[in-house]
């Protein structure tokens, strides 16, 4: 019999070894994606232009250009622009992506949001920051609602380590400390953690899964709560070193192609296996 | 400072401590759901006819309550009723749903996803079956793809128990033998199980993640993958005592009141916690 | 060919299938252990006698009882004992076995510890409560350190529930409020929980993952931190509601044998699968 | 309040931050253990040498060698030598170590294991080999017996990638195919594992969960069941591919200190929290 070809889903077309396929040829491309609202509103705009004359967004991605240098490749994008700024151009172009929204989640496009689900699933690390957590592209990566607990009363946050030898943890001391922030607190309804890294307590007591870490499809995800607009967290080197570990360990391998797995339709079987005859007294007995 | 009186959501609130919020009262009320498109259409009907002749709803529903009797009150609901049979009065009062759907997954209305969505993330039990791992309550569940290999060819398939003290690989052989199934094959794009129960093996060779179980807000979800609509799985009597352990795994605590976890706003603080103002040569060091 | 008959190991052995399977005839045997030694020694006698007159093991048990009442069976069994009071006999008529030790974990008998980790991975539940973190028999299932970061200053500790629909977090405030506690703090070294169910919070500012669960073999184990001998933790209503959840859902099922795994030599094959001769051109390719 | 300085963990010691944290500066120092009993024992002695005439210690160390030249720095040590060959000396200098041994377990000095352990706690990698499921080391990190299900008998063994975007799945076909293997089958008894990257069929049509990834400690740990001393599998190209993806994902980060997670003492309280006096209804019902 014949091997019937396999159609053209990566994940299960026998993959051609290289001596390369790991190594690193070239700069992680980072698109950092702002909702740039609180920026330009009335009532926010001085205080942000005190906190982020750039933008969150324009903080955000200097603190990885300066840290991480030449290892990536940083732009911005932001909600106002055309397509959102997330063109097929940008997306297909773009390794990592952050996301920070607040107040305008349900203004984004449906049909952008799924673009960047694909890509996700695809490949594309995706580091979802703060309020990040109500936007559409992770409610529907996560499948639950992702609501939680939150009192916005200037409460120091401390961000505990524990997962010490994980590559998001280097650098920054146990804890963290974050002397202004909003407080937000359990119950966060996410899907439990694939791998947990970080937990915040407040000085009000609460506590919440800052920093945790899943794997969907062939993508990364990293969600990371501290930076509200009121406070200059992005600002705080411990943060830029979280954020910069993040896009580091969301990165794609080097082979990655971006296709999100699909369905492999009547492949050939492998083995000519066949029930034994007298092999199954329970099977006998059980089957229909 | 007066301590403010929580909001409306159930997973903050004090709880009311009581003797009885353990105890079960009343049966598991499952609602048994079917695509009920292959026992009418032309080309299957009449192997359907004979192979179900209650539509694979009916014969999920009899396994049911053949093997839980007075534990559970049973009832069936399909694409092709008003609401796909599931009114708000249904749902309301459903402890499990069952879900099996192939061929029509795009005709099941959104809205009612939406409500089934908001039922399971309440405390409502789902078992998704076999092709129903398509269908749109699971992928907005899951957040991947949910694709997968598949073959029709009659493979003999096995069911190896990979969690041998988990109540739903109870009282089934291991393996379990089904002598013809289709076949479904990996990669399987899924979260990764917060517990994998079974594991099936195909004459072809191949493997397939065939028991699979989330948590997802406050709900259960037991994805379960032999019953394909071609051969009479339904009727085996290990397939019927999986799915009869599933529902009662899945099943809400007694105390559940179905309501999704939802944001909880503005609580005042618990503790009064300053930093103390020499601790902190680190965060000296790193605040904004 | 003949299938050859399984050995006596009941993983693999196929199941005699019965209707009552999942009944509960009995009530849930609890083994409390306790160390017993602040109890006595000098330093500790009197204030142990005015918070824990029948000494910490008799405060647990009779929060066990008094909440569970006809559900279970309580005894109580201490360090001093012969075997530690775990005999044989005792430990073969155990379905959850509570641990809690402190300064004495290095008197336990090898042997003794051999046996209720036998016990364990045969399906017994374990409760691990505080300072038992360092007991020889949690390191023995964890396979790590164990180790902590720890303060006795009557912190007040708040345990919230990230959980809220895990049988073990029912009927409890969230917070739990410990007025005053020992503090246990991060990084706990522990391999990531199967099922992470409480968070605490101290006043000091530190987090502990105060409620973990895992499964090993076929048993069940709950480690709960609160508890330390200084403060009277196990009269607290919600910490001893917490004990009664554990034990509820630590029990082994009905069905439990209590044999650990064990291996399983020579069946003989299911299938008599033979690879296709055309069928592999990556196997081909890479065999060796 | 003078902030007292933490003890010498580095787990919660405020880490220096630098900017080369990450950077690889040096080959990972691997050391391949063999147990070296087959090679030796008169009635294996001549196949071994037909198959594998360096030992499998030696085919496994040339493996790696091929694949990843400059990146590994790769020795052997085996049972027969002084300490095992697993002097503080070798270990102290060894960042990823792989254990293959079958029939002499027991032989292995338990002081050498509880070095090779701490060594693991501490950051070094562990690659577990087949019939090395049995092994001291490898039972002491589960916690579990680590049983299994197995026959020899020729079967092929096909190994299929369940988590496509791991870099230890990278550059192998899908399914691997292994022409001759001794089948492992379920039910394996290990803790479920942080992420399941392989799982093999065989030719009999069992199962096994071939490809494991534990964390402990700081330390990461992958099991690997195909390579059976009877068969040349450790000259498969796809079986030294994964050994060399499994190499490069466990070694430790650049800035390791193989210091096992330890007891941190009474640091000092960051905040100065204290119980709001109204705060606690809940509390004031609930406290003791």
């Amino acid at each position: 019999m014949v091997h019937a070809p396999h159609d053209g889903n990566p994940a299960s077309r026998p993959v051609t070894r290289s001596a390369d396929w790991w190594s690193v040829n070239s700069p992680i491309r980072v698109t950092v994606w702002g909702e740039n609202f609180h920026e330009n509103v009335e009532h926010d705009r001085e205080g942000m232009a005190q906190r982020y004359p750039e933008g969150m967004h324009g903080a955000i991605a200097a603190g990885l250009t300066n840290l991480l240098g030449a290892a990536v490749d940083v732009r911005t994008a932001t909600r106002d622009q055309p397509a959102h700024g997330l063109t097929p151009e940008v997306l297909n172009t773009t390794d990592v992506l952050t996301w920070w929204g607040h107040a305008r989640h349900h203004e984004v496009d449906d049909a952008i949001v799924d673009q960047v689900y694909e890509r996700v699933l695809g490949g594309m690390g995706l580091l979802v920051l703060h309020s990040g957590h109500f936007s559409k592209i992770f409610k529907k990566l996560m499948g639950t609602t992702c609501s939680l607990a939150w009192r916005n009363s200037a409460d120091t946050e401390l961000v505990w380590n524990v997962s010490p030898a994980h590559p998001i943890t280097q650098g920054v001391p146990h804890p963290i400390v974050i002397e202004e922030q909003e407080m937000y607190g359990e119950f966060f309804d996410i899907p439990e953690p694939d791998e947990l890294v970080f937990l915040s307590t407040f000085s009000g007591g609460e506590v919440f899964r800052s920093g945790c870490c899943w794997r969907r499809g062939k993508g990364k995800i990293f969600y990371f709560s501290p930076g509200d607009q009121e406070y200059p967290v992005y600002h705080h080197p411990d943060i830029q070193r979280v954020l910069a570990n993040g896009v580091q360990w969301a990165s794609p391998l080097p082979a990655a192609d971006f296709a999100p797995p699909g369905v492999v339709s009547e492949p050939a079987p492998l083995l000519s296996g066949q029930l034994e005859g007298s092999a199954q007294p329970s099977g006998k007995e059980s089957a229909a």
